[in-house]
């Protein structure tokens, strides 16, 4: 049996009903069959692949990208999960429309997605804002399907909100499941997700959100560390909480990254905004105090610079599990001496860990590809041993 | 028999010879029949791609777009359009290419076109100026197939000009033909094309002279309403005149909103510049006169501001036909209290129009599609029924 | 037998082995077999695309460009090419991306190519650099797959470097190729790549240096000439040194444009900038000194004016063999009175030239995707073979 059959055997028990045709939102809308089955099919995806076979479910369609941010990893990982797909990405840029008109994101939502089988949005600049616009975007399509204006409703995918980086996440997690051998090793496992200085402010809060939403799910002992003041969304710590309790692990608030990494079995040493500073600055941004956020941005940095000793240093690595944590990180990394004089981590460390890192970040494409699939066939099981076994080439010669 | 092979059948009744290898500038260089064409086979793609039948004539091949000016609406539709037939679309940005070191249209035309099967081009800021880049830049690819350079002569689907603005007029009258139950039921219907007040100024006039020249020929009765010196090109009236006197239709100009929508069965009612000084604007533009165009910017916006009154209202709204004439326009709208304090339209009109607004907006992705169709395909009868016969599926699982 | 089984025979005589997974940095790295495969290969897909076959070979993947410096012709050419085999292209802009936040070439090579089978690089603009950028980036994709991030290596095509420009030069090449009738018919034949005075400054080196590391191959004498100065990088000029000597040809240095001229088969004059000045602009911008780098641009625009006397007049096509030598040249050209006032080419003698120069560029995509298919498909006799034999039409209808 190919190892694609197997993971469709595998998807076979799984309760994914409600998956067909809905969106991707946050991690914790989901089951856990439902995440499972993105596990599945991103691994079936990749041995599909690998075998060059091809997984394109899609004669024609669209997939949209909208990018309020500047992107790269996450881009070109929609790019590739797309073509793999059979859909042709459309990028809107929102400086060449007419956005700027006044035009309301009900409107914009429709005029992109009159062929569009997928929407994928990054919006994570200010908070209270993100999700919302994928929310108010999402209605508008919906909207539009029942009405008979949109031929099909485009299934979203989070590609980074305020609130969550689901692809992100998922990503790192289907790492860590490949790394320790399966899901089921990840019991009483130590993660710290701890903050880490960087020269610059404002740095988005969906990661370190995302990571305890979601690997608080797998029985682990989640630590978040952070110094004080440097609070995430007290609603995504009530998750994390939750889920722990419902898994049988922990999740634990520290204010110390020396405790966070004592014995952690996995380490994603991360810089991020304080909650409040960013709710204050959307604010200002609201209110066009160009002044206000001038100074706000100066308190940050300086604030910032008081926690200049939280960076993952050889000595910290050190007292990891056997000295020996797994690494994690979204990329791109501030890195001491390499791409600023003082960051998140020691660059012999970051360049220890360099093939692992980028190993996690492979998995983007695919994590992505089997939300796409699982929102737009109807019988993924069947799907997945079709392709296994009737699919063309992927490269013909 | 599907509605597809109906459409077939009816195509198939039509004189459209003259349309292979051809170009779509204006639409009264078009016959009835050809109009007909294009309305016939953007509805069959349509119901081709509503059952989920794959619609793709090309293996590979680039549709090329050059916008001038800003779109999102356009540029869409001419992504959906290429995709739905299986051309990948590259867009020239002439700010990334070397256009600027003085190269000619000539030269560009045939750089982009090596593999172009289709060339759309928005080109409407400067009266004088829109037509002539297309028609200069398709003369050269026409030499250039001619002499062996391009293994293809590219077709050109006119994604608006300063002339007219075909494939917004046709999806325009492809909603009202749906709506009204068919195009038998158009004549004597009174139209009401109007000027409306915006807070900005230069609003192409494509629109409005494109509506003129089509909905005249359906012997509707079109008024064209604005207020002294908001004339259109004295050339597309000649055109709606005439068209109306061959259609048994009338073609009216007033200068009252309030008449022009008296028991109108559709109002249109949008803003644009005047004639005369979009031409004074080109020559100052040409003129490299930077305080030149201040000043008439400034004037033109003072002359908007005596007019403010022209702008859909409920009141007016009422005096339409039954208080229920349908209200197009090509969007975004300028919207008072919503997207500006005073503009085109009143609010709660715009916002009871919407799905109807969206759904006129769909159609312009099937009507690319058809112009390039038309052009492309040798035999569009067999073609069609072909693929409703034949062709795989759009989604595969 | 078709042209294109033709092309597949002559193929399989040559020694082609080592193409397979391999990258196309400059010519003068390949062996002579390996340059005529490209031009077969070129020739044959040329074939298939005018016959309405299908060309390809991908049912997915990406092509990613990265143009570090403007592009028209290459950005379409390399689009075409791709589209051409099947794969989608994925354009790097790094005004989008996360790159300015210091990350390493290493690390967004990776993150750009997890499905991509073929990345093209255009990075020409300072000496020293361009090449060494190409290096690092496939060092790094290479040392990707190695670790089984990537699932595939994917292929460099040199869009462009500091040192050549292998896919203008081919395609140049493979027009001279096919206008003297063959390339046995080149022996003897006299090029002269002459400098030819521009407005602008800074032009990069890497055509001439390409013409003379691709020209001197083919037994011809090959003339190059510059103002004192206008030397071109010494290593280049030891490539072309050598390939004269072995291919029976030879490799001259003048400083008149006269001499150059004189019965010469071949004329190529266009404008570059000096090498040492290049040097030194890499050295200011590196140490960011903004006043040096614009006291240098006056200094080079001023010695560039005292050579307005080198530009190809009629006068001088005259001296050339029967008055009628080919003109080529890259494209865009300075032509004085349509482009500049002065330039490198009077308009009379550019435009009697346009079909052919216009011709000259039309191979480019073909080469382009001769290189990618010679590094793709295992067998690429057997695959051409079975093209033209059994792939669908590229236009089905």
């Amino acid at each position: 049996m190919s190892k694609t059959v197997e993971l469709a055997e595998k998807l076979a028990k799984l309760n994914i009903a409600d998956m067909f045709e809905n969106d991707f939102y946050w991690t914790w809308d989901k089951t856990d069959d439902e995440l499972a089955a993105v596990f599945a099919v991103a691994d079936a995806l990749r041995d599909l692949r690998e075998n060059n076979k091809s997984t394109k479910i899609f004669d024609s369609g669209l997939g949209i990208s909208i990018f309020r941010d500047n992107s790269t990893r996450t881009r070109f990982s929609f790019a590739s999960a797309c073509n793999l797909l059979g859909l042709e990405v459309q990028d809107l840029d929102e400086k060449k429309s007419q956005i700027a008109h006044g035009e309301t994101v009900r409107e914009t939502a429709n005029m992109v997605s009159f062929m569009a089988d997928v929407i994928g949005i990054r919006d994570d600049m200010f908070i209270g804002e993100g999700h919302k616009y994928q929310k108010t975007f999402m209605d508008a399509v919906t909207e539009g399907h029942r009405d008979g204006i949109l031929e099909q409703k485009p299934t979203l995918v989070n590609l980074q909100c305020d609130v969550d980086h689901p692809t992100q996440t998922m990503a790192d997690m289907a790492h860590v499941i490949n790394s320790f051998g399966g899901v089921e090793n990840l019991k009483g496992k130590k993660v710290a997700m701890t903050w880490a200085y960087s020269p610059s402010y404002g740095k988005p809060l969906s990661v370190p959100q995302g990571v305890i939403g979601l690997f608080t799910r797998f029985g682990m002992d989640v630590v978040l560390a952070h110094p004080e003041g440097y609070d995430v969304m007290g609603e995504v710590e009530e998750v994390a909480r939750a889920n722990a309790a419902k898994s049988g692990g922990s999740f634990t608030k520290v204010n110390s990254m020396e405790e966070a990494f004592k014995d952690a079995d996995i380490v994603y040493p991360k810089s991020w905004a304080p909650f409040a500073a960013m709710e204050k600055r959307t604010q200002l941004y609201q209110a066009g105090d160009a002044a206000g956020i001038d100074a706000l941005e100066k308190e940050l940095l300086a604030n910032n610079a008081k926690f200049k000793n939280w960076t993952c240093t050889e000595e910290l690595m050190k007292t990891t599990r056997d000295g020996k944590a797994m690494y994690l990180h979204c990329l791109p990394a501030d890195i001491t001496g390499l791409s600023c004089a003082e960051g998140e981590v020691e660059n012999s460390v970051f360049d220890r860990y360099i093939p692992s890192l980028y190993k996690q970040a492979s998995y983007k494409p695919y994590v992505i590809a089997a939300m796409i699939f699982l929102a737009k066939v109807k019988d993924p099981v069947a799907a997945l041993k079709m392709l296994d076994a009737q699919a063309g080439p992927r490269k013909c010669f």
